[in-house]
């Protein structure tokens, strides 16, 4: 097994001058992970936090990185577990702007798409690994409405209707401990993130044994 | 400035197999802190979850180790932050069972002792140092009525009427991730819970101008 | 405007003794709002908590009382708020067993059928009117994957494939005050929760322009 | 037994426009408890939320009232409990200006005075008598270090060195659900935050035996 893998994080959004997603993938990039089966290699991308042009950003990144798996990971503030995704839904529905003022408000991310994409992520067993590897981890089934929904229902769109040999989802990471120094919130460090996506990455390579093996371009 | 501090942790208590004061205080044991102004010199000490038998273990490695700063470490499950107490006061009263099975409800920890001690620390500057370091933090105006708070009062006690030249306090910590891996909780990594106690320690050393330096015994 | 509403509670489940939405709903039995536009006539319904039979005994309730409008409400112990679901999906995933002793891990509610309905209800306006009367609400994004969104993804398809006259959808209550005399939990009181289904209903009938007036039996 | 009790509330504070601890506290103006021992005479005062004047018009309303029990009531915003205060601290730390600009910061209440004072009401079996009642309710370890606590100790003091024969003592109250209806926050109704103040001063009463009955002024 030979496995490529993209990995997104969004730029900093909502008055936060850091992106735990962002600062997390950056740590993964150009890495390659080792496993019982072979390699993972990883490549990684910043996504603008806007609607429309970061679901853009990712169909151009998957098409230079030709990837069999795409992570996109979010910040999901006051969140204690690490959470990857069961569902996105077809709304965008924003209580802030996003980075370019757009905020949209019950509008279809897809005129005419299905009501909701489910992850092609095995969500459970990630969970399984996170919490047996002592990181608090928990399925959710909401990615809410803002641009973290927006992406991962997009980038399933892509993979339905484009890119159907990829398997793609969606990860939460909760707060970096910088970002809540003085505010009553969960957090969890930097390093344990990355550890958290280098199994999440690990652990969806190892149980999607139909992945298609990309031929080609470096990532 | 060549400073002796004695650091103590609980031992796991309430059905817990670990305590993240006990794991922090052991990665502390027998280290030595560089300060702009001086060494501090780290000892560490094993606290039974008991009432009456923390304080006399308390006092046992007080004499032993004769240190110029005492501080209490124990943990709050569910806080977000590291927490410096402001204040103990003078009563037991415990919801679970402590580690001998004693449950006391609503007595007082000195017979005729004042109802509350302050700390000794400088606990705001330990937070403006925490914060400083990205760690979340803040002062705690309660350690509760279970064994924490009863070792808080017994060392402000001892500290109070036998160890006039030794400063003290009590900091609280929250759960380690791998207690809460599945549970709706908080948590601190362990590597971020140490960082924390150097920082406080440190701080505590460098804003206890009147310490008296002891003389002797290793600790 | 004549309209009927049937609005159903879960029999309690998971240790409780009560069940909120079973309380409010007892207490909605038989009543008729007035509105500016006409008179509304409420019907009730208990309901298992079951998989699988609660929705027979749902449809089974809507045969009976041919409604205009059916709206499910449960119980969300923990949150602050009046929440109007927004989506239902097709999903069962129980953390705990149900009253008959089922407990489905991953298993689709109608084989075949679409990832998620919407809501019929207006969601956005019963919040707004919520509020305005002073009530703690928001719209939510995840009934969960227990009993309550199978009910929803029930009722959903029921009025998609068989019943396309009629509005529905499903309204998450918090803990009773009663229920959490000891736990750190949120709730709301029965009278405040009763005051806001009321609210949820009306709204519902006054911004409904095209349901369609069933005629026939009283409900 | 004929009991005098005066019942006091803050007024609005912090950006709030109302508080519930003034609107309970108008609620009972006036009123007569009727106990199995006897009667229960409530006399009320608005207190300006204010370090320092809150004690100077707390100590005038006591010498009109000349009442037996006192007890001051305060908003816990985020609490989800009636919490009767266990012990009030010797400091003033505010983390926002009071109502007319102050903001003392780890400034003793009375200089000299003891770290901290007991409550001279039965906390415990208040509790037990509102979570018979349905309410949830809890002791308290700390009333903060801002006006609340201020007056807490404030009267503790005065009753120690004034009127030792008056029983004292405080009790939080959540935000009403009206403060809160788009935030994450608990609240409690106002006819339950009332009724738990009946069962808190009616508590008080019957398990004070010592009263000292007060002859002479109407309250």
């Amino acid at each position: 097994m030979h496995t490529r893998v993209l990995v997104t994080g969004f730029e900093p959004f909502g008055g936060e001058t850091v992106n735990p997603a962002l600062e997390a993938v950056k740590r993964l990039e150009g890495r390659t992970l080792e496993t019982s089966e072979g390699r993972i290699q990883l490549c990684t991308k910043a996504i603008p936090t806007v609607f429309g042009r970061s679901v853009e950003v990712l169909e151009k990144a998957i098409e230079e990185a030709r990837p069999d798996v795409v992570i996109c990971v979010g910040q999901a503030g006051g969140r204690h577990h690490i959470t990857p995704e069961r569902v996105a839904i077809n709304v965008d529905d924003a209580r802030i702007p996003d980075n370019e003022g757009q905020q949209p408000v019950d509008t279809p991310i897809v005129a005419g798409g299905p009501a909701a994409y489910w992850t092609a992520l095995p969500v459970k067993r990630i969970v399984q690994s996170l919490q047996a590897a002592g990181i608090p981890a928990s399925v959710s089934n909401t990615a809410g409405t803002y641009v973290c929904n927006h992406i991962f229902y997009g980038l399933m769109h892509l993979l339905s209707t484009k890119y159907q040999t990829i398997r793609g989802g969606f990860v939460h990471i909760p707060f970096l401990p910088e970002q809540v120094v003085d505010k009553e919130a969960s957090s969890m460090s930097l390093e344990k993130i990355v550890q958290a996506l280098e199994i999440a990455i690990t652990t969806t390579a190892l149980h999607t044994t139909d992945l298609v093996i990309a031929a080609g371009t470096e990532c």
